[in-house]
């Protein structure tokens, strides 16, 4: 027996850590591509890109939806949303994922719930055919909350659609929303904030006007557009697109507009599904606020011509995601025009 | 007056996180190199590599010695840790780092410690000559402790190095070792719980056998080894290199053994710098316990020829970094022979 200090006792489980790796390397293996040049644990995950293709990078975290995995114990979603959200944000550059690393840190590691989350991950880098080469798992004593965690992500893709890249929006050009899948990853903090601390609700309640309890409407997994989005992306039809996070519309599309033209978007052309339509009634918020707080039920906005706009909209619904023709793009500044009637 | 409940109420901050983004696109700005595509500001970094040349990923995070930058209110030194840290873990793979990304997580967002943070992650990148890309800044309340948060990094570089990526180790070869110039960023829960929690130093104690304060040795960064080992590995000299990190030599050296070969350590070929023997009186941890969780006074690990081990020494040391001949290459099976005596 060693009587002196070790690094357990410092609350650091080695072993505890090498028996989740291991479940781990499993996972990371069943999300290989020929991207891949190297195997797992490597101080490194080496991928290769196409020969002279510029490379898009972004960083992400899944913010405070992760409460909601703590408070129900559900862990295997939130890796889907940041590798979602990651895919969309370098989408919107004209890239496809090549490979994902995240980073998971927590004060007391539990090998179960650290598998689960890296399941969630595997699974949306297999769905989004982008590999998941490694990462970080972090034990930080005196960190994190019992059970706790955070979780952040990055993306390395290459650019393959080039219209997207460059932005080539014009005068006339027409505003699509796609659906968001409910909150994705923004406006969690007021939304617990409302939902638990104000109306007292717990996650199991059903929410009213909402056929699902709370816990499951809140931690539906943000969606990647990749899928839907690519044909129309390939055939250089789609010439931006702007991912509605944190700022929501008001806030993201303006990223993607060149500075001399401006965009026009009519709230009226879609109706918010009935939970933003409760967190509004009962937050009392502003109508602005709820639109740069939360998506609205839009979580990705494509720009497209005139002429393509009918045929556009017809290849994504056929894919499964609904659209609404809501704006145009029209001379100006590079603002954003909400149209609230 | 809006009188429902706003985002700020909630506890974002908004405009002070544009203030602090604003800033921080300056020191971004600094890092910019040949390899960045495109500007700050949209949602993904757009960079080059080197036309078919394989590319290395790495995610890591600066730990528990986040803790003494909070103790100290020192914010500039961890961004360093980070960035060298990952600078070292691709160079072991025979790559140069092209772009670091970050993600910054706390409770409340503070402008003037998330700038700090960001201008030693940027006065880092630039000595290492690669880009910082951009990052995520995440306020997620009751996540952090006040004045806390977390700080995450991920780094693409290119494959330069090819012996090295290859690990090109034959029998016979010469293990030197690299001062490190501290603990880097590896053991900090057990020193916090020794010192602190047992010993009821504080940060502004002198560290006996040190002549300097315990804050000041505890977070003395991380160094790079690009600088001092880039010109070797460029001439063809350096066939591994191990980074001595979490697991210290036992635990890192083996990573890049081939199966057949092992690796023979003489520990008595270097003295351990003294708050690394304090830690180990004042502990009472065994031997073992020390060199699995500490560097014991060398970062990093090169192999190479026997023939090239003297000139490869007066490189290195010419550069400022002190080196120890301290083992060398055997046939065997991957594993790493500590010698003791």
């Amino acid at each position: 027996m060693d009587s002196g200090l070790t690094y357990r006792e410092a609350g650091v489980d080695l072993e505890a850590a090498a028996r989740a790796k291991a479940r781990l390397g499993e996972l990371v293996e069943q999300t290989r591509t020929e991207a891949v040049a190297a195997g797992f644990g490597s101080f490194g995950g080496r991928f290769r890109a196409a020969a002279g293709r510029e490379l898009v990078a972004s960083a992400d975290g899944v913010g405070t939806k992760l409460k909601l995995a703590f408070m129900t114990g559900r862990h295997d979603t939130v890796g889907i949303d940041l590798v979602n959200h990651c895919v969309n944000d370098i989408l919107t550059e004209g890239a496809v994922p090549l490979v994902f690393m995240d980073y998971f840190a927590c004060g007391v590691l539990d090998p179960d719930t650290v598998v689960a989350v890296v399941s969630g991950l595997a699974a949306a880098c297999r769905e989004n055919g982008c590999a998941l080469l490694g990462g970080e798992t972090a034990e930080m004593p005196d960190f994190y909350g019992a059970g706790e965690y955070d979780l952040a992500g990055f993306v390395v893709g290459q650019i393959e659609f080039q219209a997207v890249a460059d932005r080539e929006i014009r005068t006339g050009d027409r505003i699509v929303g796609l659906a968001s899948s409910g909150l994705h990853t923004n406006g969690f903090s007021f939304v617990r904030r409302l939902l638990f601390d104000r109306l007292g609700l717990a996650v199991s309640d059903s929410l009213p006007g909402v056929d699902a309890s709370v816990g499951e409407v809140l931690l539906r997994p943000h969606r990647s557009y990749l899928e839907v989005l690519k044909g129309s992306c390939a055939a250089g039809v789609v010439r931006g697109l702007a991912h509605v996070t944190g700022g929501g519309i008001p806030g993201n599309l303006g990223r993607v507009l060149p500075k001399t033209l401006s965009a026009r978007v009519r709230v009226s052309a879609w109706t918010p599904p009935p939970e933003f339509q409760f967190l509004s009634d009962e937050s009392g918020a502003s109508r602005d606020e709820m639109y740069r707080t939360f998506n609205m039920g839009i979580g990705m906005l494509a720009i497209v011509s005139s002429e393509d706009e009918t045929g556009f909209r017809q290849v994504v619904e056929g894919s499964g995601c609904a659209t609404y023709p809501c704006g145009e793009i029209v001379e100006g500044d590079g603002s954003v025009i909400m149209e609230w009637t």
